[in-house]
Parts: structure tokens; sequence; C-alpha cells
């Protein structure tokens, strides 16, 4: 079987996600839609699909799934309006930046009985994939604490920012749903911290560029999440869990993995400092999984509830912020 | 200039200061005390010393400094005679469990103008040094986020954890006192859950075994501690440094450092199993650094201050943990 | 300009050409050929090309460009045919196992002008890249001492090593060009000492399986190869370039870079098992740098000239073995 | 049982004997003779050690051993002397740069059936230990292939060159122990490459800065030794055991194990620059060692034959570059 695919918007993370459903072997990429017609014209030419408009492919015979790729208000829209038309919808964080939208939007899925993958991306990347592994393996024993490392190159336009929601729902949801994944509890509550520290901008625009998180499910397990908006050193993303029988790790990823010597030490070139080329394999892996599972009729995940939670985190996150306590959730 | 030194204690940590003492090329060790004759006399073999109670010790003309490795609940009240005796004194950390007995203490300290210096043995660790120093360097530029990963080996005795006024007080102590040396900047703020993970009667003895822990400074600086009492890989102690310019970190140390590769992986050793032999170096350090402000007539470094802002932090974790609310402190 | 070409050869290593070229924004891959029909087909289908003779590939006007994947005893022969025909060549190492013969089809190259790049594909692997570019930008000064391990990660079949021309002209020979490459100047004597440590089947067909090689330059520069035809760890590929300022090493590559800690110590898994994840990136590059040299006129690199030095130290390395003396070379 | 030490030679290697003679709980050291007062003097304050002549050590009663610290062209004379004088040598390597003066001395050790031991103190590093007893433990298989890097932080002086037999003798002498240590088989064969790299001056005093050698066994297993004598980023010291199960090395040690990331990428400080920091720990283990052979009465390790073995493959280098051959051994 060959899972043919529409995808909605072009833009940057539309043309990952294009190179992922064309390079894969079970996929057909058969049509883009964009506002831009260029941006779907230059798709269009490199894997040779079609253009077509979002209704044209929602009306589609040809087409069995689309790829979600549009700016984030319209969002829950287009997964209601998709999974009425009976598509499989793959759709990037997040669903939508209020949970009451996405839980309207869930219900509509359910009704439909539509098939929905969030793109929680970093549960692909094969080393996070390896860690998690490693602990359904029963190498570490049961899980005790896990520390979550992200930082960004650097901060995204302030005028992305206002309209991202804040860096928990931008940014720290990525390690709310890595932490769900690797704790294998729900977490009960919620506290963080947050300060302006790397660019006063970002402070004016109402969000934090530098923030700490301490979450804990019902019987004790800890997660712990370290952000920043900046990394001089490159894209830092490293999780570790702790358990009763020992601990796993990832490290960071370098594009070129030498080392100089001399007088002045050991020095090893900085991380990837874009998350495209870090999560190359994790975009490829996150869309096979999508297709393997319409294939064979299984469970899609990350779920809509997956994205749900992740956000309650994240709201939980800013609350816990501006009233200075501990945010009971779930 | 040699320092003449008293030994207070001859269990396991006064032997270890009996060592430092004796190797160092500006000290003497003179005389020792302990209640248990066996232990000082062995400690008095060793090292060529006398045996002389606390009492004649304490008005010992041949003896210019003690070193304080007596039991706990005795800290405070040797801290207050040997202060009124004019000796210098280096007093194991903690000065009592009961701030306003530290308080009470220090004010003796003060009114006697004595020279008191706590075991915060981690400070001279050279490791952790060169993290220090990187710092002043303008390594990293300006500290923004300090992350400590510090898990035992085992948990000690439940008797012991009884008497140790709880993991805040006994253990996370030291890595409050690595978070003030590092963030550079007081903490206003405590957070921290807790949770028995490891040992069910580690709970029964009112205390817990894995904590987490978040402080913020006034410019909004966050340290992030990690602690359990149970590392199957041995003795866990990382500090991790994020600035503006860069981030600064100190691995693990092993005793071994070799590596195996096979069909299974590539191996290393498990780390140090046991603090003493982990700080080996950090002990001498301190001991050094002792002699050396007193020879030279400088400020010691940490204070009784210092022990006091430490276990005034672990007096609020106590509070988070047991409100399940943000303690501000200083 | 889009370079059009021709594969000759579907089999493992033609496939992985194949990919390369297909991937490549600036290539098309127009037609294959190959004597089992069903190899050219799956090529064919997988990549929407046409199945050609050699014949008809060598009278394509729509070629401008092969790829030789064919047996090695046809190398030579193919290379003459295609240069006279006028296009670009790329051949898979070796050009001949006889350097007699590679002198006679070097001459036909040069005679036809003939453009022809010889597939040492590990100059092209990134991390090598990098430490000859470190070279380059004189981080480690005037270059003194190259050392490379290369261990496979089990031996090839014995009917193989019967035709692969022995362990010097089929393995070490990548490692003689890897030393060139480094050394920056021509080696100018050959020491080697081999022995049969792995599998005395090895032994029995007239091969090693365990090699030691020291080649020296004029002015005195030495490169140190270790071979072995086992490595229980996997595909074992390292280099350091140790120079007048410093050291540059490139370590090895691992699919997973995940760390697992317990009471046995710390544990990374395995390195990659196969030469072709290994150096996925290198054939990629090998590719794009023999279309950029065609697109753009300029010099191919490595060409036929340093296959036969290659050769040359290959066959030199034989006789050392064999009359147990240092052989000069060039 | 405490042994009873006298220290012949109280200059720079003679003072580390002395601490690990002062700090071994089963030793004491007794007197210390040296040419020059001062030095003689300056132990004998530290260590409260008395000052003897060679011929008082000679004759003490109260003397059980030795440590000849002298100029080389004297250990061979007082290695007899105090052979015939029933006292445990424990002797800084070499015995004689001349092998048949070594074996002459050796005769009379036999004769006298005396307890020497020859100080290659790399056998007594802990992680070189680790190394060995991972073999011996099975850990790799059987032995196949040895790697030792092994590179100066700088030359020393040319007249201190003039003296010392040149690299091969003075330098690489150790790694010719070291691979006979790791190997486990008698090497047979010896070849090497030398090259003035470094410095012309050292060219001019007629030895060489930059050397390979390739030894081989009976059996066909395989070592190979790079030495240079400048290293810009400190102390270089690594040993690799490649076996038929596995592979395990030993990786360099370093003060400081911090590690700075920036925008210019992740640096360790360098390695020790100093061979008496790098191989603290190993000094203290070897005169262990020898204490505890003499204690119960056990053999020697390293021995005399080993002196002399190392000092044999020493001169066989030294042959193979005059005469561009491969030495035979043994």
């Amino acid at each position: 079987m060959t899972v043919r695919f529409g995808l909605l918007g072009a833009g940057r993370i539309g043309k990952v996600h294009a190179k992922a459903v064309s390079a894969n072997a079970d996929a057909v990429l058969v049509a883009v839609a964009d506002a831009f017609p260029e941006a779907a014209n230059a798709i269009a030419k490199t894997y040779g699909c079609a253009v077509r408009t979002i209704e044209e492919i929602e009306t589609s015979k040809d087409i069995d799934a689309v790829v979600i790729c549009t700016p984030t208000d319209t969002h829950a829209d287009l997964i209601e309006r998709f999974a009425r038309a009976g598509k499989a919808i793959f759709c990037e964080k997040p669903i939508d930046l209020d949970v009451d939208r996405v839980r309207a939007c869930m219900k509509v899925v359910a009704e439909t009985k539509g098939k929905l993958m969030v793109g929680f991306n970093r549960r692909f990347d094969p080393h996070f994939m390896a860690v998690r592994k490693a602990i359904d393996d029963g190498k570490i024993g049961d899980v005790e604490m896990v520390t979550i490392t992200s930082r960004d190159p650097g901060a995204p336009p302030v005028d992305y920012i206002k309209r991202s929601g804040g860096i928990f729902r931008d940014m720290t949801i990525h390690d709310f749903d890595m932490a769900r994944f690797l704790l294998g509890e729900e977490v009960v509550s919620v506290f963080a911290t947050a300060a302006v520290l790397v660019d006063p901008e970002i402070g004016k625009a109402g969000d934090y560029d530098s923030v700490s998180v301490i979450l804990q499910t019902k019987t004790g397990k800890q997660a712990i999440i370290s952000n920043s908006r900046r990394a001089t050193y490159g894209y830092d993303q490293r999780i570790e869990v702790h358990g009763s029988k020992g601990v796993v790790s990832a490290e960071n990823q370098r594009p070129v993995s030498i080392e100089i010597a001399n007088g002045d030490g050991y020095t090893r070139p900085p991380l990837h400092d874009f998350f495209m080329t870090r999560y190359t394999e994790a975009y490829a892996n996150e869309i096979a999984s999508f297709i393997s599972a319409i294939e064979k009729g299984t469970a899609i995940t990350p779920s809509g509830a997956d994205g749900l939670a992740a956000l309650t985190l994240a709201d939980a996150a800013v609350t816990s912020v501006q009233e200075k306590k501990l945010i009971a959730v779930g």
C-alpha cells in the first residue's frame, strides 16, 4: 500500500515534511496547497506533485492523508475539516494555543473516528528512541528522575514570540511531551520559574527567555526541565533518566566529530545550530511512523490527547510563574 | 610559620583531616582528642602526635587551631569554647541543625573576633574550583542557570538519617552551598519537591530520598538541584553553569579511566563509590586554604555565614515540601 | 546544468551510487546496465530510469557520465571504452589489481583527455574532510605523524578474499589513500608486517588478516596503519594527525549515541557495523564532488593517478611482507 | 615488617621515591646519600632521615633496601655493590646503556641471589594496570595488536640527549617495556623509522625526535609505537590493545576535567604537562610493589631481565634505522 499525501502549507517546516514524504517508499506526495503560489510551486517542482487549493485537497479522492503545516491559528479548523473529510491527519504542534479549542477539536476527531498525529518530532529522534527503549528493556529499572536540558541557539524574532503563546507553549511544550514520554506516568503537579536574562525585548513582549520547571507524578517521580533561548555553543538537547537500577542519557549531537588539541586544550566543534539539521532523522522517522500506523491501522502516537496534555502542562507552568505557586494538574 | 593543630574527634572524617594536616608543609598535628581512647591513640600513633582531652587542647599554648570533627550536636558549643580560647576553628558542617543556635554561635564568634571556617569541602575540589575560575575569568559571561546533580551511591543507615536533620540539611546542604558558590548572588526563593522512591524505611523515618529543588536569585538567575540517595553507577557529582557567553561543566570522576569495547558496546568503569576517594584532593585543598588564611590573616571562606546561609536554604526546602509552596528567603 | 548519468553495475555498491545520483539536485539517473536483468530492473523501478546495455549507454547521447560498479576485472576495459566515448567516468576502486594494466588504462584516459574519478569514498567523509580542513587551516602546524586505525567488523568470504588481490590491495588500499591525503607529501618507503590471527582459512587462501604498516616521506613524515579483519565492537575507522602545533583526530561514529550506567560501568552502544551506514554521507559527498567538477570543469580528485599511487603502496607492502624488508617507492 | 630504605641520589627522581617510601606504611626512609650535600640535606630534613655516604649505606645494618637514582653510568656498579652487600635493590631504568654491561651486572645479581627491580614505572599506573587486568580477565580474548602512543610535552636539553643513549634507549624504552607487558609474548622482530622533525639540534646531536616502530612476536602479534619529543597539548600517553573478543584502551589523563563550550566549540584543558604529575600514583604503586615483594619473598617484577629485554629492543631499533631493515631479536 502507498499512502497518498496532500501537504497543507509550503513554508519551512512544510518543506521538511515534503522531503520526508517523498523519500518514504510507502508514500507519495500528490499535492501541495499554500496561500503563496510561489511556495507551493517550488515544492511541486522539486517533488513532482500537483498544486491544489485546500478545498480541492479536501475533496481529492487520490489523497489519503494530509500534513498540516499552516499557521498555528488554522490548525484546529483544518483538523476538523479533514477529519470530516475522512483523511488521516498529521498536524504540526500545537493543535491550538487554547485548551478549550483543542478539546472541541478533539471531540470532532473522536466523533468522526479521525486519525490524528501531533508533531512532537523529538519522540522520533533515534537517540531519544534508544533512551525510551533502554527504559522499556528494563536497563535502568523503575524511572525515578528525568532531567531535560533544552536550549535554543538563539531567540526567535520578537514578533514571532508575541504570536507564539510564550516560551512554555512554544518551546518548553516539546520538553513537557518528552517528560511525559519518559516518565511513563501522568504529571500531577507543575512548578515553574521564569526570567528574562537573554533579551529585554522578550520581556517587553510579555514573555521569558530562561525557565526552570519541576514536574511530579502521583508516585513521586520527578522531571526537571531547563530552558534558555540562548546557547552560544549550538542547539543543546539532552535528556537523562535516572532509575532504580541505573541511568540512561542521550548526549548532544554535532555535525562534525573531530577534536583538535594544542596548548589551549582539546576542542571539539560546536553542536548543530539549527533544529532542522539536528532532527533530520527524527522528521523522517516521524512521518514513517504515521504512514506505518495508517497502513497497519494501529494506534497513532503521539495523539491529539498527547498534544492536549502537553499544552495543559504549559498552561500550568504559566500560571505557576504568574502566581508563584505549585499548580496541580490532571 | 607553622600552624599547630589540635584535632577534636578521631572518627572517619577526623582521620581525613589528620592526614591532610600532617601532609601539609605549613602545619603540624600536635594533639588529638576523642571520647574513645582507641580512636585517639590510633591517630596519635600514625601521625606522632599527643593524645589530650578537649579541655587540655583548649588551654594548650602550643596549639593555634582546631579541627572539629565531633558529633554534630557538639559543634556549636565547641566553636564557642574555642573561639573564646582564641583558637582558629575549622568545623565540619553543619554548625548546628537549628538556625537560631547557629546565629547564637556566630554571635560569639563575632564578639571574640574568632576565625571560623565551615567544612564545605566541595568548593575545594580542583574540578569545581576550575569551574569557578572559568566564571571569574569571564569564559561564560554572566551566570544564568546552574545545574547540580548530586547522587549518593547508597543511602546511609536509617539511624543516621533520623539524626541527620533530613536529606535537605544533610545532603542537599552541600548543593545549596555549591549553588551559592556558583550563582554569585544570594538566593531569594526556594521551591522543592521530595519523594521516597529508594527505600520505604527512609519514609518511615520521616525523610525523603529523591528530591528536586529550584532556587532563584533577585535578578532571575536559577539553580536546579537533583538529589538521590541511590546511584548504582557510583558517586554522581556534576555541576554545570550556563551563562550569556557559554557553558562550563565538571564531569564525574572515576578511579580508573579505561574503556573496553566488544559486541555489547563501549564500557568504562563506574565512578568513585565513596565521597572520601572522590574528594581526596578537596579535603587537602580545604585544610591548605584554612592554613593559608591563618598565616596571611586573610578572610576565611566558607565562613560561618556561609554555613548559616546554606542551612537557611535547607530549612526553606523542608518548608516548601511540607507546605507545597514557594518559600521566600533572605 | 544537470549531469545525466548511466550506471554500470546494479549490485550492492551500484545501489548506493544510484541513490546518491538520484538525490543530487544537479544530476539525473538516465539508465542502468547490469548482466542480471532483475538487478537492473530493481534500480530502474526505484529511481524511474531506463534499463540499457553497456553498449547502448556507451553511445547514448543523453548520458554525460557513468558510474562503474561492475566487477574489478572489468574496470580498466570500461574506463578505456567510456573515455573514448567521451563520458566522464566515476570508477569504484581499484582500476585494476595490476599496476601495468592501470598505467595502460591511464594512458588511454590521458590520450582521450578523459575525466576520471576513482572511488576513494573516505576522502569525502565529513569528519575526515574536517580533519583535512583543520590541517589546511594551519590548526596543527606542519604534519608530522599520521595514525590510521582501520578494522572491519568481520572478514569477507574466503572466496572474495581470493579474488580481492589480498588485504593490502583490497582493504589497506583505502588507508594508503587516506595516508597520502593527510601526509600531503609522497611516500618514499613502505614497511609492512602481516599475520593470520583471525581466521586460518584466510591464511590458506594466501592472505593475511592482521597487518601493520609504516610509511615514510622524503622529509621524514611518518604514517602508521593498523588493520584487522575483525572488530567485535563495529566498524573501527579512526584517523589522527600529529603536527608541530597540535593534533587533530576523527573519532569513531556510532548510529546511536546514548549511554547507560549501572554497577557494571558506563556503556555506549557499538559502532556502525557496516561500511555503507558508516559512510552514507561520504558516498553522497563523493558523487556531489564528481558532479561539481564536471559542471565547473575543474580537476577531478581523487584521480587515476591517486588510484595508481595507492596501488603502488599496496604492492610495496606485499613485497615488504614477503621479503621482510623495507621497500623504496616512487 | 617494615622495610628500611637507603636512597642513593637526591635529585628530581630521588625526591619522588623519597616521598613514595616515606608515605608507605610498610617502609621507612633511613638514610640518603648524594654527591651534593645540599640535595641530601633537603631530603633528610623533609623526611627526617640521616645523611650518609654510599659506602656507609652499603654497610648499614639498619638498611634492607636501596633505591638507586644516581646518574645512569653508575647504575650497574651500584647494583653489583649492593647485591653483594645483600640489600634489595630498586634501580631506575636503565641498568646501563650497553647490553654487555647489563648482562655482566645481571650475572652478579644472579650469583649473589640479589633482589633487583627495574624502574619501569608505567607498569604501575592504575589505568595501565587496569588494561593489563582486563586482558588477564579475558575481556578482550587473545591479544592481537597493541598500539602505544607516547609523546613528550617537549624535548629535553640537547646536552641530556647526548648522554641519554638516544630516543630509543631513553624514551621509547618505556614503550618497549609496555609492549612486552601487554603482548604477553616475546618480540622476535623490530622495525623502526626515525626522523628529525621537531628540532634540528637534536639531529646535530646524532639523535631523532619522531619515531615509529613495529614489533612482532613469533605467533604474529604486533605492536606499534609512535613517539614524538613534542606534544603541544601535554604529556600524551595512550595504550590500546586489540584482541579476538574486543579492545581495551587507556585514555590520557588531565589534571582538571572541566569543559567550556561556546561558539568556538567544546574545550577541555590540556593534559598533564610533566611525567611526575602524570605518574604520581604509578611511582607510589611501584615502590609499594617492591616493598610487598620483599616482605613476602615473592618474585620482583619488572626484573633485570625485563630491563635487558627492553634495552635489546632499543638497540635493535637503532640498528633498524641505521641499516633501514628489519632486525630479528631473541
